[in-house]
């Protein structure tokens, strides 16, 4: 591809964070509606500096597909509604109990726990609101967007089904299987989703839809494997949120079952993989491909 | 009209309640399903003798209208998914703090709080998941269907809404602008939602619609006032949840802002003005009639 109309990562990310926070201010109440305090929640949570990695693979994947485009930042910032309202409960005392969430309070210790609860199911219910009513979205692609979504939340193979295995595996063997099986559907599924939800929006072919798949699995497992190592190599300052949490928790992660530098090839691997799947999109997915080398090669 | 014809009601609220059972049973994956605890928490409180009001009000109004009718109990059934994750998060410690429900211990009493957090969370995504997929219905009503549960159940006018002034409102003056405020939004949304669902469900015109909503507000608004009086006048066992709880926690209710025998006379007045809004519909609204009599004159 002719690299001199691509502009820099930094400032693409910059622009990418930018369409992404503009669709969530168009699509969560201001703080300023009543009742003031259940969106002030919201918004505390969901404006606090996350990387709207979701919503970027979600935008670049409809991009690489490239039919329907226009609109796909509301689509893709219902992915940053659900991982911030999964983010706000699994802080709550009752689940993960962390007080640190990139680098400030969490959402109860702000608002108390009951408004963090409910602030949690208005992300959630929010999100299928967006979905159902995109504009200038046939019907039939809303409904899929809002079937994606809703399954990889679910407690089938979705996040709810990870997070149940996680609290469960604190008193369990770390085998291998048990791990995939956690983090296939605690991370994997949203991020797979957020790759799906893209192609689904731009009216993906079944083989594109399948490659994105691919893609998206692969990034998914790579983005886990490189979280488990920094939560062991990197400070909390660093991190923004309370690092060593998964070993004081006797989590199961990569690093336990496998060894550092073990983890560290499976995420290469897994980066390898994610890039292959791409072939067929060419110059498109230029930024898929960033994105993935990304993902792997952060430092927090 | 013929009321030879007519089952009794206790025998047509028997066959109702097994069809909004059958239909819950057929969406909620088993007790055997991995991850096992989740669908335990989930089926606990969903199978804890509910009466179903929401899926009724949602098959009769989807009757009333009649062109399509096939399969609404699987739409009507997301109407208590959300109903009991609302439930489940209104009766944790840090909202309401009630260990009692339907006469049985609360969810997190018995599966702990995280456990009941998330259950809600999944009986919450799941609904969405449900109405996305409703076999045999067109995608543009399946995304309305989505729409409608979802602003039913929000921030803006629907439940958490209501629980947030709800919450709020335990400190505040209470006038009769907060009291319908709190309750137009917390128990009203979804009440009137039940019934708008069942008529989109079944292509209603802009008219039958406009009519049944009506009857949706009447009735919710006489649920609620029914449901203060009951919680001042009968006790925990008849009522299968903590009696009393609204003046222990200053809740703003009807029976405090306007007194037992107002309240008496405006459920009465609801009740009436809910059958008005029904001439249209005839023999075929015939136990829309009788719900909104059964939900004023019931006594748990």
């Amino acid at each position: 591809m002719s690299t001199t109309t691509v502009v820099p990562l930094s400032e693409y990310m910059r622009e990418q964070v930018k369409l992404a926070d503009e669709a969530l201010h168009r699509v969560v109440p201001a703080d300023s509606h009543s009742p003031e305090t259940i969106h002030k929640a919201m918004r505390y949570s969901l404006f606090a500096g996350g990387k709207r990695v979701r919503p970027m693979l979600c935008m670049e994947a409809c991009r690489a597909v490239g039919r329907r485009v226009e609109g796909i930042e509301t689509a893709a910032c219902t992915l940053e509604l659900v991982h911030t309202y999964s983010l706000i409960h699994d802080d709550l005392p009752a689940i993960d109990n962390d007080d640190l969430r990139r680098g400030r309070p969490t959402n109860h210790v702000v608002f108390g726990e009951a408004m963090a609860v409910l602030a949690g199911d208005a992300l959630l219910t929010l999100s299928f609101e967006v979905l159902a009513k995109l504009p200038g979205v046939p019907a039939e692609t809303r409904a899929a967007l809002v079937l994606e979504l809703a399954s990889s939340a679910g407690t089938v193979e979705g996040m709810i089904a990870g997070q149940v295995r996680d609290i469960e595996g604190e008193k369990a063997e770390p085998t291998p299987e048990r791990l995939h099986a956690i983090h296939r559907a605690k991370t994997g599924a949203l991020l797979r989703a957020s790759v799906r939800m893209g192609a689904i929006y731009a009216g993906a072919t079944p083989d594109e839809l399948d490659a994105l798949s691919r893609y998206g699995e692969h990034v998914g497992l790579a983005f886990q494997i490189v979280d488990d190592i920094l939560d062991m190599e990197e400070s909390s300052e660093a991190l923004g949120k309370t690092a060593g949490k998964d070993a004081a928790q006797h989590k199961i992660t990569f690093p336990a079952v496998y060894g550092l530098d073990a983890s560290r090839r499976m995420a290469e691997a897994e980066l390898t993989a994610a890039h292959e799947t791409l072939a067929r999109f060419g110059d498109r997915a230029y930024w898929l491909h960033q994105l993935a080398d990304l993902i792997v090669h952060r430092k927090t």
